[in-house]
């Protein structure tokens, strides 16, 4: 895992480039085209969450995430033919996202495959497979997949766009991911407070939504420590009520964009309720609102992302060790995933 | 919050009643259009999950829920002019919801607000109001408003299908609700084995999801114990690997449908990694695969959640004054949420 986070740059920029290449393809996949609907599990999902935000904020198509079981289970015969369907999986293997696919396809709806091995049934199917650059991936934790789908479903929006140029900012994210692949500024801090929590408590919101989640179940899948993933809307709305002493609230935010205000008000809160609060990423007016800091990238919302999970694995993998516990091999996880046991 | 649980099935029968005469003006919002957005926080989101999963599932037209960030904070610009927006706010007084309803109607969508207040702004600027006949509802955790929402989402369905008759089925509704206010099977183990548990998850899926979560915010909130909701697939896709001894899973399921077998296997399974596994609904398969039983309505599946949620509630109720806490009032919350502090 930890050699895997350090070859997430060169993941990074190989996977935009292919996407790049793909820009003629993707673009008449969409066309005439008027929603997009991810299909995803587990850090996948939490990638398709990041393409879900960025393709309605920055490209105003509206989009959403399937309900896998509503085609795998009830068999529902929707019309999707005013859609496209972006499946994501770091196999491409994954039986119930290759059923979602096809199922898909033969309601009308043309299909990108997002994943990490050209010869996938899922990428082998797919109207376009958009296949990602990160290499074999040994570590059962996904990090450089992770990451290069977070780029090819930036890429995949930078390409469908006709409003903000979203390429540009792309060309800025190898360089700091590069630069966070070996920075340690808070990490060994965070790995102190989060050995000695036992109620753990993730959250974000908007584009760094899906980071929090992703960071949430890393923590939970590597470190096994149970954690609650929540957005900042469904904590703000109830659960806050039940934050007190001996809660760590772990607050993901990009240093920019129009959550970062609200975020900062939300560590505040926290504090005050006896929260020990680590904040990733943000900025200096969140890091003065938090405990404990871990800097995030230095990059504009809409793209952070990519960035902001790699201090996030670092302090994984580091929890992990000091844990005891072997971060490339966590119990009761294997490299291909399945959602219902055969 | 007891003598509201008690007024459930009165509340239903009414709201079911009001649907069915506001049937041609739902008709004609929906003319035209192709996909149903859900707008909702909190237990009204729970709602909005079974009207996502009924909608797909029996309908056969692609629903989804918004992310009403996407409209409050990144105000963009989407195309909606294909969509039946469906607001649902207890109150209809929640200024998030009543801005993102705001937004859909300037963008094209047509509007229906399910609110439990004809005189709210939510109500009062829909298209077509679609108020809850829950009556007044003065303990602070959300029940009789709560099953109305759900009936209400129901009839929508009904009102919109031309597959499979659902009136039929929601017919027999209010009867077992009735009989499920004053019901006691299984409650007092429930209580029992909750208020001896740290650590709490819930879980189902598809139709019934929505249900699970529920329990889970209502634990949460009236009992102030942190719960993890998670679905099924989720769960089995990874956090499955840190249940253990210690771990108390409440599984939700309906007494039929594709999901009953799955759930049954998850029953098994969690109980052999050493949950406490409390079964909440199925049937008599799945009341052998738990340890603890709380018997739910007799309907199928597609309506099954309207009555599933009230032994849940008569156990919530009964956990919280066994922890010397007041479920009418919970610490920290209100009647009309707020999303961001003013």
């Amino acid at each position: 895992m930890r050699r895997e986070i350090a070859e997430q740059a060169e993941g990074v920029a190989a996977t935009l480039e292919k996407v790049r290449r793909q820009a003629e393809r993707l673009q008449s996949a969409m066309s005439g085209r008027r929603h997009i609907l991810f299909v995803a599990r587990g850090s996948s999902d939490n990638a398709a969450i990041y393409g879900r935000y960025l393709v309605e904020t920055h490209l105003g198509i509206q989009a959403s995430l399937a309900a896998p079981s509503v085609a795998t289970h009830y068999r529902a015969r929707l019309d999707l033919s005013d859609a496209l369907v972006v499946s994501v999986s770091q196999s491409g293997r994954t039986e119930e996202i290759v059923e979602v696919q096809r199922w898909a396809a033969s309601l009308g709806a043309a299909t990108v495959a997002v994943s990490n091995d050209a010869d996938s049934p899922l990428a082998a199917e797919a109207d376009v497979p958009l296949t990602t650059q990160a290499g074999s991936e040994r570590a059962v934790p996904a990090t450089k997949s992770y990451t290069a789908q977070l780029a090819a479903l930036a890429g995949l929006a930078a390409t469908l766009g006709d409003g903000e140029d979203l390429w540009p900012l792309l060309d800025r994210v190898p360089t700091e991911v590069t630069r966070l692949e070996s920075a340690e500024d808070g990490v060994a801090g965070a790995v102190d407070v989060l050995a000695a929590s036992e109620d753990v408590l993730v959250t974000g919101r908007g584009l760094v939504f899906g980071t929090a989640l992703e960071i949430g179940l890393k923590l939970e899948e590597t470190c096994l420590q149970p954690v609650r993933g929540l957005s900042y809307a469904d904590l703000r709305h109830g659960p806050i009520a039940v934050v007190g002493p001996g809660l760590t609230a772990v607050v993901v935010a990009a240093p920019d964009g129009p959550m970062l205000e609200p975020i900062i008000e939300l560590a505040g809160d926290l504090t005050q309720r006896g929260a020990r609060v680590l904040a990733v990423g943000g900025e200096a007016r969140l890091a003065a609102a938090a405990a404990y800091h871990v800097p995030g990238p230095d990059l504009p919302e809409a793209v952070a992302p990519i960035g902001l999970i790699v201090p996030a694995q670092l302090v994984v993998e580091s929890l992990a060790r000091r844990l005891g516990l072997d971060p490339d091999a966590p119990r009761g996880l294997s490299k291909v995933t399945t959602t219902d046991p055969r």
